[in-house]
């Protein structure tokens, strides 16, 4: 925490997000006071004032005294002009959040840059000039030339390149009742900028610095596609809400100037409604009709997902299906995939595939833990399938990145156990064993 | 930076490491007011502050306020009672400093825990309370202990599992003249620890944990082999200097006191003797006069590296030449692979790959900057193999982790140019297409 956070200023700012979100919450349906949620509020101001914090950092302060001389390095030659060459640090791990939709999303970022005048920076100074720029509102192209053009000014050296490897959580389609799950996994995009000898995409030195990631999957085709970039947001095609809150709609407006932001700025007009195009999602009571007509037409016809003889029964499953939530602790998503072993006396599931799917989304879009999640859908699911079921649910939670905790890669899974699988632990092991390889972003 | 940090106590702490590092630089043969490391004494000091400060912190101020009600959790009969089962974080990169020769190593964590009295603890709290643990001197198996010990009494779970994954690096063979270098990559050890219901490692409940992180190529086998480990850092067979420097001695000592450690601590009286083993291959000189006779006998007898008709040449390579340094800006090791590309008319290589490795061994054993090396190898390497030469050096620099950045699995090239490549972009892109994929711990 700087200094600004403790004072008075910092202090507004933090009671106005907390206020704005609390609209929010109750927007959602939710009841502010319930122990779960009581310190969202407190959270999610925390975790956006620690996510854009880069507003108040300076370059300089960065840079300044990490210019180390090194002989060889010719002033103004560069690497024609003897041994000093291009340095290119690789693989630096951060995130930002769009400034199209407000939800956090990953960096792979990756910088060269040319020395000149006979120093060399700080290799660390990279990837902490690359934060700065990536703790604020972005979107991926401005990100890797506000990055760029801020080492060039830095350090002053012969060019710059920046690649960045961005990846964005998909939304599901709002529009259908069961939201669209072929769009699994994540938006990726691949955007490059170069000042000085990488100013141009087809000078030599891209082709030295692109091979040095080719380790990455990147290559002269993928940087420099040749044609513009589609949108990559996938809110960005939503201009309004069907039903717009105005009042929710007025909160988020609140953070964005909170955060020091301009909501009118081009790019930010649109953003309280398609933030709240995601999160409305996760209204409380979402499609509840819908799967209770399912459940109570399975309860007038049991006979399907009833008992039979143990002897007989096979240990079956339905794997992979895939789910969005988001976490109610700190109103972050969280997304993976939900694992259903059950016995089947016929090895079929009585109810199929897209029903499984069906509960599995109902339960993922409320604001939710990951551990209630589990014990839901196994709850739920023995009244279709039997009462022995198992239920693992696993995620990687966006919440672990974008705040303090910056644990890119990490994910989590979990467990819940009904019938037979509670009392049976060879029963458990052998459907642990059936699980795919799980792979966060 | 906690308040500790600002008063009496702590600017003493700092001043202390400060004069040790200056001691231990002087001892290294280097001039303490030379730019490079004027400010090596500081930036040592906050970087082993910041590496410790998991001393001053305490997991009950992490945990308080953030075990959740869920319900379903049956108090006291965990999974076997209920739809509540296992909640697993998997991935958690950390990083600790190795309590026998004060390196950093990497730690990828993975915990579960068997939730209880129908609670749940926020997610990254399990990753906030490993850290406490982590950011101490350390061993990996009291790591592990450490961390399961302190969430079985912090969030009072059924159980509590841990697995450990850590990567130390290697030792380069201090007897030798030149290093061994059959040593490449990494140590690697896995340690597990469980509490409760994990106490036991025959328990069916690991046989649920474990699959888990199958992906991550852990399975039954590895996490409970049968037998002790082996001591696991390269160091620990070293029990004194040949010949004790007793002022660098002291100086690591003090620096021990600093950390707020005791020196008299069983695992820890060897450390400085350990750690001297290790920072003394960085000798300003170290090797000198064995590679400037080599060079003398070169000079003498100069034609077989001689220039050729331009025409008939091909471009050559020795690919990575595994190599170790210390970064002079943090006393902090880098490690990696060196890649030597030239011209020959018959494709040989007139000096051998042995020479080469001794020419990357001599510029890697001192304190270094990777861009400094990168130029030093080309310009020595233009002596034995002709003036046109390419030098690509990929490396992994503990600095990007084990300090503020955390930047894992980041990893750094650098390339230098003579004769030829300088003028031919298509020999520099020849020479970058036939590199190997670079691969970080």
């Amino acid at each position: 925490m700087n200094a600004l956070d403790s004072n008075e200023n910092g202090v507004k700012a933090r009671e106005c997000i907390e206020d704005a979100v609390k609209v929010l919450l109750e927007g959602l349906g939710e009841d502010i006071n319930r122990e779960g949620i009581r310190k969202t509020p407190f959270r999610v101001a925390k975790a956006l004032r620690e996510a854009t914090k880069g507003y108040k950092q300076k370059v300089n302060d960065v840079v300044h005294g990490a210019l180390f001389p090194e002989a060889g390095l010719e002033s103004g030659s560069g690497q024609a002009g003897g041994a000093g060459g291009l340095v290119t640090v690789r693989d630096l791990d951060l995130f930002s959040y769009c400034e199209f939709c407000l939800l956090p999303f990953q960096v792979q970022c990756h910088v060269g840059y040319v020395p000149s005048g006979q120093r060399v920076v700080g290799l660390s100074k990279l990837s902490r000039v690359a934060d700065i720029f990536a703790k604020r509102l972005q979107a991926p192209q401005r990100l890797a030339d506000e990055i760029c053009t801020a080492l060039q000014h830095g350090i002053k050296p012969t060019g710059v390149a920046v690649v960045l490897r961005c990846l964005h959580i998909h939304f599901p389609k709002f529009e259908s009742a069961l939201p669209d799950t072929s769009h699994q996994g994540w938006v990726k995009i691949l955007v490059t900028s170069g000042s000085g000898v990488f100013e141009e995409e087809k000078a030599d030195i891209w082709a030295e610095f692109l091979p040095l990631l080719n380790f990455r999957g990147i290559s002269k085709e993928n940087a420099h596609p040749g044609v513009p970039h589609q949108p990559w947001c996938p809110s960005q095609s939503c201009n309004k809400l069907e039903q717009s809150n105005s009042a929710m709609t007025n909160a988020v407006v609140s953070i964005l100037k909170s955060l020091g932001e301009d909501p009118t700025r081009k790019e930010l007009v649109g953003t309280p409604c398609r933030f709240l195009k995601w999160l409305m999602n996760f209204r409380n009571s979402n499609l509840e009709m819908k799967l209770n007509g399912f459940l109570r037409s399975r309860i007038n016809n049991p006979s399907s997902c009833g008992k039979v003889g143990d002897t007989e029964d096979l240990i079956c499953s339905e794997l992979s299906l895939p789910f969005w939530s988001q976490c109610e602790h700190h109103l972050l998503p969280f997304q993976g995939v939900v694992h259903i072993g059950y016995y089947s006396s016929d090895g079929l599931n009585a109810v199929g595939r897209t029903v499984l799917q069906s509960v599995v989304h109902f339960y993922g879009f409320k604001l939710q833990v990951q551990e209630r999640l589990t014990r839901q859908i196994a709850e739920t699911t023995s009244s279709l399938l039997g009462e022995d079921i198992m239920v693992v649910v696993e995620a990687s939670h966006t919440c672990m990145i974008s705040r303090g905790i910056e644990k890119f890669g990490s994910s989590t899974a979990t467990i819940a156990v009904l019938g037979r699988f509670s009392s049976d632990p060879a029963a458990r092991a052998e459907f642990l064993q059936s699980l795919p390889n799980f792979c966060s972003a």
